[in-house]
């Protein structure tokens, strides 16, 4: 009987933790010097809170940038660090750190991927977003079977994390069945769309709609692009999708399954909607997560830093963004760019201690324009500034 | 007999020195806690060694900016920094800086203007920009009569600064003249060009050029915008400005007076240009200046600062950028940003100690989106991040 081998663990400099601004931004100072790195995100796109908490919204504090949103300020950065093909493995914890004789860290995430690492930084923001739970009596036992809390099927709009292939079996498989899904953002609005046109991510099934799809949120007020919108407007215009307004309030059980879902509805009746699936797509929030328990030192909980290397207490492991805390500290973007940078030298030299590390200018460095894969500048080098 | 008085000081929160990228920023992170700057540079111009040392270079490493020149970032970021209203005065140092009793600080400049500043943030960048000097013997006594070592006339390109009236001097009466120019680039092709057109900047004499003008470098290849390089060929086409190809040599006096320049030209002689005026525009470069005598912490002439309030060894003096030193500093300018907003909430304590200074984010402060001057966002206010 052949036995399957696990995947060999990934190889790299650095592995970021996090791909926030501060995060992204990482990868591209590492890149200057030299060092590759890999990134994750327990989000399944890369942003961070820019893209979970203000996708849309302006931020006028970026230096250089007047004015740009949360989803463009990412997709600048991400087109910056382009050049240093980073590896990112988004939609997954890094769930478990261990120090390596060789003075590298196996690491692990919650989809099983291992790396070897030279240094780590964690540029966690306020934490790993996870799925706002759905807080009503007796659903706890059903999430990860009828109750689901993540969707990211193709009309989300999202960019579909590299291993998600277990996610297959959560949005799948809608025919015949009775869906209810609770929430008003992005997620809910493809859920349902997805669940009334029945093309869901099953293998072989993609066909056939839901017996029905029932959308349930305090407000008839949903947050989605424009397109979805319309759509949404249709589908329940046509009847392929019904709305409630209302808040949940009791799981109905029946021999060991979820049958249906009480809701408190804003007109004061409470009815039951019966159901074989429930989406429970309420957002993200954030929280410190398996980082709290790696023995690091924390002040309420952030992470120490020093601020010349912006290292935790624990050598090779360094800090960056709104998760640390340091004499003056404040959590704005423009001051994660500065910690990034020094940990990037800080790594650099714990990577490379015989090479030197001297300071190079983007604007005049040759070597640096390889990396980066830019044209050498028409004008004669000036001498370093 | 009617005495005039000085004009009386100006008062501001802070007292910013040097408009580089940094010292742009410090108005915009001062703006932002309500704090008014004036900021003094020693350039014509804002934008210290962006503008003069790579104002079409290209900068790759600012945050969230995969590409911009020197000059494209100067300009983001006066846009940026344009709600706050901050007042400009280029073209002169700060030259002395004396503690008052009040706390605050009394502070002069080589143009005269004096300032009454709660605080002072030094964003020095490599020093100020002082115009190179022309080393030739002899000639050193003749700097601010016959020879001239800025050219800042309306062909120029260059914005003019607000105080320079004494500047018309330097600038005016071509007419009858010889006029020798040494250098190659915007300055010393505008100057050339104004002297043999005759538009210089006296009052009353716009319309007669230069008797001679003479251009000498050692290579025969000018630095300058388009129109200019097309209208200088013109000339030289035409007869009005001569060019001499080779090193200044040797200043030639006759009774107290500057009449000649004797060059070492390329093809092996030293003839004698003669004039009555010598415009040396060699360019700029830094010198720290008084700055090293104000009896601040130095450190390889390095400003010492701390890493939580970026103050020097003075209360009330900050230092920001280039021109300051701490453990794992790199003078880039994505560090200056971080310094210039740590900076700027370490003022705001000094000058307001009463009030709280919550941190606050632009996205969402309804506060902050009145001093930005922008509407506030339409969707509904986030809770804070």
């Amino acid at each position: 009987m052949p036995t399957t081998a696990p995947p060999p663990p990934i190889e790299t400099g650095a592995l970021v933790i996090g791909a926030g601004p501060v995060g992204l931004f990482q990868v591209f100072e590492l890149g200057l010097l030299e060092i590759r790195a890999q990134v994750v995100d327990a989000l399944p796109y890369a942003g961070g809170q820019c893209m979970e908490l203000y996708a849309d919204k302006p931020i006028y504090d970026i230096p250089g940038l007047p004015y740009a949103t949360g989803r463009e300020l990412v997709e600048r950065l991400q087109k910056q660090i382009a050049p240093f093909d980073a590896g990112f493995h988004l939609g997954q914890q890094v769930r478990a750190v261990r120090a390596r004789p060789d003075g590298r860290f196996d690491v692990e995430t919650s989809a099983g991927l291992r790396f070897v690492a030279g240094a780590i930084v964690i540029a966690g923001g306020v934490g790993a977003f996870q799925p706002r739970r759905l807080k009503v009596e007796g659903l706890e036992p059903f999430f990860g079977t009828q109750v689901i809390d993540r969707f990211d099927g193709d009309d989300t709009g999202v960019a579909d994390a590299d291993a998600n292939a277990g996610e297959s079996e959560a949005t799948s498989v809608f025919a015949g069945q009775r869906v209810v899904i609770a929430g008003n953002g992005d997620a809910a609005v493809a859920a349902a769309l997805a669940a009334a046109a029945g093309n869901g991510k099953s293998r072989g099934d993609h066909e056939s709609a839901a017996a029905s799809v029932t959308l349930v949120h305090r407000r008839d007020d949903f947050d989605a692009a424009p397109a979805q919108l319309q759509a949404l407007a249709a589908a329940r215009a046509a009847g392929r999708i019904a709305f409630v307004g209302g808040v949940p309030k009791a799981a109905v059980i029946d021999r060991g399954k979820l049958v249906g879902l009480t809701v408190a509805a804003n007109d004061g009746t409470t009815p039951t909607l019966p159901l074989d699936r429930l989406y429970a797509l309420l957002g993200w929030s954030p929280k410190l997560g398996p980082i709290a328990d790696w023995g690091l030192a924390l002040e309420k909980k952030q992470l120490v830093v020093d601020t010349e290397r912006f290292g935790t207490s624990t050598p090779g492991i360094h800090a960056v963004g709104d998760v640390t805390t340091y004499p003056g500290k404040k959590k704005l973007i423009v001051c994660g760019f500065h910690e990034a940078t020094l940990a990037a030298f800080a790594i650099a030299e714990r990577l490379h201690p015989e090479r030197a590390q001297p300071l190079q200018y983007t604007t005049t460095s040759p070597k640096l324009h390889r990396l980066l894969g830019v044209a050498p500048a028409s004008a004669p080098a000036d001498p370093p500034l």
